[in-house]
């Protein structure tokens, strides 16, 4: 089978329409015919070669919605005209302890949606079936895309800390994962603050939060000592990652999303120790908390906020991204 | 009431014997005729005002065991004549979040046993009711006293991590908190690792240690990549975090009962995100979380292994400590 796809061809190059060619499906194998892909910052990255891990010509996309095309013999969870969607990654081991205990997302031999295979910028995307997951009937196929990377991002932390409905939740940055984050945690029932600049203030509040701190006064974020129990940091840039453990309450997490580069220069004294802090990360989520976020996105109606590009615009988009103006995902289409 | 006790007059000096006047006693407090009390490297600071909270004169001493010698009208936990410890805290506010959550060691307004009032170099010590723990019957008092700070120090990131008998446990430094370390994760049912010096290598084994890791051997610590659920590091000197984060399963912890006073300089990327670890440390223990220890000790039959001074030969002991010579508590003994 040809696939009509867009690739890059070097680092930092624009994308053209390329072909590749689709052998026979595997008996444990999703064809998923694109209907729409988000676009995720890692993307980006990919496409950069920011890691030195990308193999050229590259077909991005990992947030992929579509439906069901061909299955392999062996597949049973989906069925040709199911929607479903595809995230980071596109096949696990399936028998190491952390595949066989649930977190697919941690197997060491997981395999990138886009690294040593084509993503979802294409007609058609195919990956191992325990990837491919189910839309529920209540989301709105057309804004779900993202949710598959940025989103599980967020929710994921949410999920393996214990987050409770009682707890007090502040996310720093609002933007393609931050936004998420808060609709989230306010669906979560949590009290929700978002460290954020003035200026997406009020789209903050309007996306969940209760409050907000600038993020750029350090005399505010002083004054937010111990009011959280668990603070999502969604940047990839260095903070006072010390002025932030002191915003955490007594047995307080940080949840660092956002892969920042720079080492982390946080201090054992007084916070972490007196206070019982910690501090972690975590890399998207696996299949079985994908299929509960996409559950509980569409019990409360959650979306991400996404602009739309037709994918013929793709370079426009990725100009768009790589101005920092997207507000706050972008998702490409099929056209 | 007069009280004996033996106190320092100015950071670094000697202790002289040293009486002072202890008031009418207080509704819920219970005053402890002191058999013995261990010597905790924190003492040695406070000794030393490295942490510029020192009050002169100082009467240090938070391993204490000793007889009720009079309780206050409203103690109702231990009677005249009980066997009881008291640790790090003398007192907690009882009504804060933490102290009304059983987490009594996070309070903010917890006070130490030796900041602000006289500790256990003594012939008498007076705490608040809470703080003070009957001692069971199993435990051999003579050696206890060291469990009360230096053992919790160990054993309570153990129970608050949901440490299970299926886990492997790496203890960093084989000295005053390590080697309990060794003995408590032994008896929890884990496989246990010592990272120690290779002229401690046989005494790790005999106290628990089902293998030793070489702790200056940089590629040793690289070989051991993925082994912990839980590291336990009870240096107080800077190591390579990241080599240590290294040494992590999947969802493993590095827990710092070693106050490490230098930033930590963690990295986010590779580890810690793509193996969902995380990095914390807490204040000893709370006190229902020393009472579990002290059952668990008497069960198991696990006791620090100590060295006798008598209190008189307090200065001895000192001087002992501070060679770092102690193998590997000091407990003093009342003449």
């Amino acid at each position: 089978m040809t696939v009509k796809a867009y690739a890059v061809h070097q680092a930092k190059g624009a994308f053209e329409p390329f072909e590749f060619e689709l052998g026979e499906i595997g008996a444990n194998e999703v064809d998923i015919s694109v209907e729409s892909c988000g676009i995720c910052h890692s993307d980006l990255s990919m496409v950069d070669d920011e890691w030195g891990m990308t193999a050229f010509p590259l077909v991005p996309g990992h947030e992929v919605i579509g439906t069901v095309s061909a299955i392999g013999e062996h597949v049973s969870h989906v069925k040709v005209g199911d929607r479903v969607g595809l995230g980071w990654h596109a096949g696990y081991c399936m028998v190491c302890d952390q595949c066989m205990g649930g977190d697919h997302n941690l197997c060491v031999d997981a395999q990138p949606t886009i690294a040593g295979r084509h993503g979802g910028f294409a007609e058609t995307v195919r990956a191992a079936a325990p990837s491919v997951i189910k839309i529920p009937d209540g989301l709105d196929a057309h804004e779900t895309g993202p949710l598959l990377c940025g989103g599980i991002a967020v929710f994921n932390p949410m999920v393996q800390v214990g987050l409770t409905p009682t707890d007090s939740v502040g996310v720093i940055g609002i933007g393609g994962l931050g936004h998420m984050g808060l609709k989230f945690a306010n669906a979560w029932g949590c009290h929700v603050t978002a460290f954020t600049s003035e200026s997406k203030r009020q789209e903050a509040l309007d996306m969940g939060a209760h409050e907000t701190i600038n993020s750029r006064d350090p005399e505010a974020i002083k004054a937010a000592a111990g009011r959280f129990d668990l603070v999502l940091s969604t940047v990839n840039v260095p903070l006072d990652w010390n002025a932030i453990l002191a915003t955490l309450k007594p047995r307080g997490r940080l949840q660092m999303p956002g892969a920042v580069t720079d080492s982390l220069g946080i201090n054992l004294l007084p916070d972490m120790m007196f206070k019982q802090l910690s501090v972690g990360a975590m890399p998207v989520g696996a299949p079985v908390v994908i299929r509960r976020m996409l559950d509980f996105a569409a019990r409360h109606e959650i979306a991400p906020v996404n602009e739309h590009f037709p994918m013929s615009k793709v370079n426009d988009a990725f100009e768009h991204l790589r101005g920092g103006n997207a507000r706050y995902r972008i998702v490409l289409h099929r056209d």
